[in-house]
């Protein structure tokens, strides 16, 4: 255990893309754990859209992040002292904490988590702390999906949509990804088993979509507003479902963002379209990581983790969320358990 | 019985507003019913927002009017001959039909009206054959609003939303109208027992709402997009519901509509966006009939009809539905029953 804590604080709101001035790595004392608390050592922290979110003063699920304050994220940890009897030295735990070495716990914040079996602590963290129960809750329980049916899933190479794919292909949808590089695209209908794939920024979407959608869309679960949730919209069949599960194209928009043109067929086809946040469903988490880990034992689900070391490089490696960069689950690695 | 027919043709889609020469008005011969059809005389014409919708060839959720096809409406009419057993002369049909005086009825388009008690035909028609259960499912169905709630009315004084606005009120919700000259605001103020009104053209609308919703909007009955569908949703709470009745600000606008600029609320607050068309209700109209009812015979739901005589001033009394000219139903009457 070091005497020095590295901490990412937030020094200003982003403008647009995240520059280099907006986060700063700073060198701290490590915080003592007061009745109630535990202090854990980071061991991984996963990088999310979201993040971008709580930097900014747009409307939101949370808070955002105040300035100065150190930057939020999902993070897995060892417990190294506790002053409550939830957590024991030497506890992987789970949840919501900071980009810092060293961190305080309380029990609102992170959860023990729970024996992993076969699967290693960064596999199960990647997947079922939040990306699968996003996909799992954001897909079954908003939209429906019936066999025979046409899903459609923005960001189909990242990891929530990676998965949702996955999740239809089960239930014996017809399954179309969005996608932004040939590599990606090959992934998800190869590897994930998609029937279809786009690559968005070379073909022109609203014709490629029509042509993977033939029946039309019945669901589209949405990671990304903008252009492509017009593209879907104008495609939708009647008593179509949209999951709102992210907005990525707005979140480092500067100035108004237009709204969908195509709003209009929410009421020509009877659309429902409803957004969530995977913390309101929390209570039913073992669900989902029962469904999910039984169908990753059986092959059906595949993940695909992009690991990068060091906490110093958090913030160069956030931005790739927001370009395309990455594929699968992005994951800062600072300690393996 | 006369031995010539009036009919009402669409010449041409109107492009923005609807000018003199979208429709017009044709002396025609009087059709005869063949097997399964019966031959009714109208007494009414429902005017509604949607048939700007039929005019035009924008996506929607049934077929446009064809070009130099009667115009399409709701009507009521009188049997004059039958050859299907559903009819006998003499029985009031309403339903789907067109805008002519005498005009032929099939099983798919028009039914015999049942028994209306002590309301009048003209009443029972402009109430309970469409606004009413549009009101009721739209609101109850779609949005399920609970004592206590926010609940905010678009066209409030118009046929749909008067209704809406009296049944959330018997639900127990703070209810708040936008309507669009002070008149209206007083009628549903004082008269329909509506909590506040605004009065969309002449005050601060995002101001004016923030101020009688000062616990935020439950839910929003939208008949109108644009930008009052702006307003509210910034002020939508957590969970909220908007029912998408209608998008009258679009109809009359040529080339594309620009959408919701605060779409992203709907992630942000984990709204649901839904769109309804009362034709999908159809078998459950008799709930909705017998509740609207008997909240009429209780005093509960108070209803406005703003009739017009002539089947030939039609063209231009439907304008007075897209520049807010008209309170309550708009209808047309040919001849009393």
């Amino acid at each position: 255990m070091t005497e020095t804590n590295h901490v990412w604080r937030l020094r200003k709101r982003p403008v647009g893309d995240i520059t280099d001035d907006v986060l700063s790595l700073e060198q701290e004392s490590i915080p003592e754990p007061t009745d109630g608390e535990c202090l854990f050592r980071l061991n991984y922290l996963s990088l999310d859209p979201t993040n971008r979110i709580w930097m900014s003063d747009m409307d939101q699920y949370m808070s955002p992040v105040a300035i100065n304050d150190p930057m939020r994220g999902l993070v897995c940890g060892t417990v190294i002292k506790s002053k409550n009897d939830l957590y024991k030295e030497g506890d992987i735990v789970s949840g919501l904490g900071t980009w810092a070495d060293y961190q305080i716990g309380t029990p609102e914040t992170v959860s023990p988590m729970a024996d992993t079996g076969s699967v290693s602590v960064m596999d199960a963290f990647a997947t079922l702390a939040l990306v699968g129960p996003t996909a799992y809750f954001g897909l079954l329980d908003i939209t429906h999906p019936q066999a025979g049916e046409t899903v459609v899933v923005s960001t189909a190479a990242g990891a929530v949509g990676s998965i949702v794919g996955q999740i239809a292909k089960i239930k014996g949808c017809h399954v179309v990804g969005l996608t932004s590089t040939d590599e990606k695209c090959q992934w998800i209908t190869k590897e994930l088993g998609f029937d279809k794939a786009i690559n968005y920024k070379t073909e022109d979407l609203p014709a490629a979509l029509k042509q993977a959608c033939p029946n039309g869309i019945d669901v589209y679960f949405d990671n990304v507003g903008g252009e492509i949730l017009d593209a879907c919209l104008k495609l939708m069949n009647l008593n179509g479902r949209i999951s709102t599960c992210g907005l990525i194209s707005q979140y480092t928009a500067t100035g108004e963002v237009a709204g969908p043109k195509n709003y209009a067929m929410i009421l020509m086809q009877r659309l429902k379209v409803q957004g969530f946040i995977i913390l309101d469903y929390h209570d039913r988490y073992p669900e989902a990581i029962t469904a999910i880990s039984q169908w990753m034992a059986e092959g059906k689900i595949k993940v695909k983790l992009e690991v990068v070391d060091g906490l110093e490089n958090a913030s160069k490696t956030l931005k790739k969320l927001y370009t395309g960069a990455n594929t699968g689950k992005l994951m800062m690695r600072v300690k393996d358990v």
